[in-house]
């Protein structure tokens, strides 16, 4: 009988009714002999509001305390999907990040997985019991609650499934799977049945948001198969596996597998000094991208987090160099653009009139910087030309 | 019988000595029951020499002529791997780029494979002989013969280990395989039995010399198993896969698989005009990196090719906005580097007085671009504290 770990995010578990319908439909997975690991996220805007009230006690609240207050939000949506559960007549336990036996590191806050005891899960499924497992939480070694950071959810899954010998880890979220580009700005995007680990986390480090980096590199490093999948149909998603399929029209054809983008980006430029690099070792939130270019080190990060990183500037003692907002990212990925200089003329002269200020380019993407307002149009016109209607 | 193909570099067939001796080599494995397919480069230097009288005739070559000049270095070292084959009582059949059904698009001097007709080596192998292909050479779909470009033998192995249907692909070079760093400079390099395409791929892009990019990028998309080895020793080498090896010590963790490194490199600073596009659609050299920023499209290459690339930017009419050199790249592989603020400030910490002018970091890498004066010194410096002794 397979293992399958299906990790529910916030949105999907945002309401009473939503959490009962996930409910019915995981019914007949269990029916079908399935045993089932479920990882929940906590209700969607429940982190948030928590954040909030601990923020608005003080500005500095203790990270220790701030990590027990925030693993409250997995207990109630744990709880609740278990509840219903039993309410479709199957019996089904639910367990804290520390039972479940999630191990970490001591950075309350922004743990780093170590590793999962996982016996008394097994136990449990023995029982022919439905497992609840709370994501984006840990013990640590020394014994406190933490939380594992950004993408965390998404990585208890994968880790689970590492550990649990599962079959596949199942991400269900508010979208079908992985498009070829946004379907919002290109609505003929193609919907990617398979998606190998590499492009995959091109992808992710790009500004796709179906899955976080971190769990991606997870999944990668220990080959666990990934299905991203909508909570809503529970249709057949995208899978993220090792294999490639190969296209057989043209052996060494360069391709774009999807093209992602990021809108909305600041960009923080330090002198790159001690008191920088003591910023960075300090730093919490979720950074989009970092470069130095001669003299000045430059951070790029999405702009809802402005207030907090000016904040962590001033208690570093940092004046920023310059910050700029509204800027964007178009990065095509795929295997063979890499330092291709046809390639890179092509991309030009496709976006010439659209005020691109830096082009860099990695193992399997190229990525355009632009403004914010270019973006949509640079998305829809590379995505006809580079990857078409038929994909 | 698996069928298993093995491609010999310049280096490799450098002398009649050498190819004698791999003869020999040969002879054992072909007794224990392979079938054996052997893709060979021209001897040392031939290829250069051969383009040497070209450019003593004429500055302007035609490519078509040039073409079918240089894949008379192939014929050379085919034929008398062939004859020394024989001399050890193997019957063996040498087949150009064209009979070896290698077929290329129309792109002289940089063609790219469409597909492979091995029928005729299909055959020969069933009559228990051992086939000889020449690398780096094909026939385009009009008939001409055709050179691959840079990495064209490698790229022809992994091509043909692909439609053969070969159990792996053996690259014999002049070095064992593949170390966690340059050996010349980090004399406690670990040696790397094992490593993922993708990690490969991000190593031969930045610079290590055992494997072209191209033939990585083939190997991935076809899923090849390919074995870089000594030709000198034919002891076990490196293999390049699919799987990668987790660490157990810490699912988290981030590590660096290795290090690698590019000294002696230029940089052209050019204004992003449609001239430059031009230029770029023309490119025929060998190009480490490309990047834009602010007003400058900026092209790395190889110092050795500063007078091609002079005479290049002449013939397109371009004066460049500036040109450097002495500049080295120093590039950390290793999943989960990527936008890692506290790992960026440990390798500020570590190269402060490097005079690190820029760096920036992909999905699995994280570069450094610094004066080639300070490489070996960043390194062995990084080596030491991120991989250490013993990998």
């Amino acid at each position: 009988m397979a293992i399958i770990v299906k990790k529910f995010g916030g949105t999907s578990v945002g309401s009473v009714e939503l959490i009962r319908s996930i409910a019915k439909r995981l019914a007949r997975d269990y029916h079908r002999g399935d045993q089932l690991v479920l990882v929940v996220s906590a209700m969607a805007k429940t982190t948030d509001n928590l954040f909030n009230l601990a923020y608005e006690i003080t500005r500095h609240p203790s990270r220790r305390e701030l990590d027990m207050l925030l693993t409250a939000g997995e207990r109630i949506s744990m709880s609740l999907l278990s509840l219903s559960l039993m309410e479709e007549g199957i019996t089904s336990i639910s367990f804290t990040g520390s039972q479940s036996g999630i191990i970490t590191d001591n950075h309350h806050g922004n743990a780093k997985i170590l590793k999962v005891n996982a016996f008394r899960i097994h136990e449990e499924l023995a029982k022919e019991k439905v497992v609840i497992v709370a994501g984006f939480q840990g013990v640590s070694t020394a014994k406190e609650i933490t939380t594992l950071g950004r993408g965390g959810s998404d990585t208890s899954a994968v880790a689970l499934a590492c550990y649990l010998g599962a079959e596949k880890c199942e991400i269900y979220t508010d979208v079908d799977g992985v498009y070829t580009a946004d379907p919002r700005i290109v609505p003929k995007a193609g919907f990617i049945k398979e998606i190998g680990y590499a492009n995959m986390l091109a992808l992710a480090y790009s500004g796709s948001k179906v899955l976080h980096p971190r769990a991606v590199e997870f999944a990668c490093k220990y080959q666990v198969p990934v299905e991203v999948k909508s909570s809503f149909t529970f249709a057949p998603g995208t899978m993220i596996r090792a294999e490639e399929s190969p296209k057989d029209c043209s052996m060494e054809d360069r391709f774009v597998t999807a093209i992602a983008h990021k809108d909305n980006i600041m960009r923080y430029r330090l002198s790159p000094n001690s008191r920088t690099i003591d910023l960075l070792k300090a730093w919490h939130h979720e950074i989009f991208k970092f470069a130095k270019v001669d003299d000045a080190l430059e951070l790029y990060v999405e702009a809802k987090y402005e207030a907090e990183i000016d904040y962590l500037l001033s208690q570093h003692g940092i004046t920023a160099l310059a910050k700029e907002g509204g800027l964007g990212f178009v990065i095509l990925v795929g295997l063979g653009l890499a330092a291709d200089p046809a390639y890179l003329a092509r991309v030009m002269d496709l976006t010439a009139d659209m005020r691109v200020e830096r082009i860099a380019h990695s193992e399997r993407s190229l990525e355009l910087m632009l403004p914010t307002q270019n973006v949509a149009r640079a998305v829809a016109l590379l995505h006809q030309e580079l990857i078409g209607e038929n994909t």
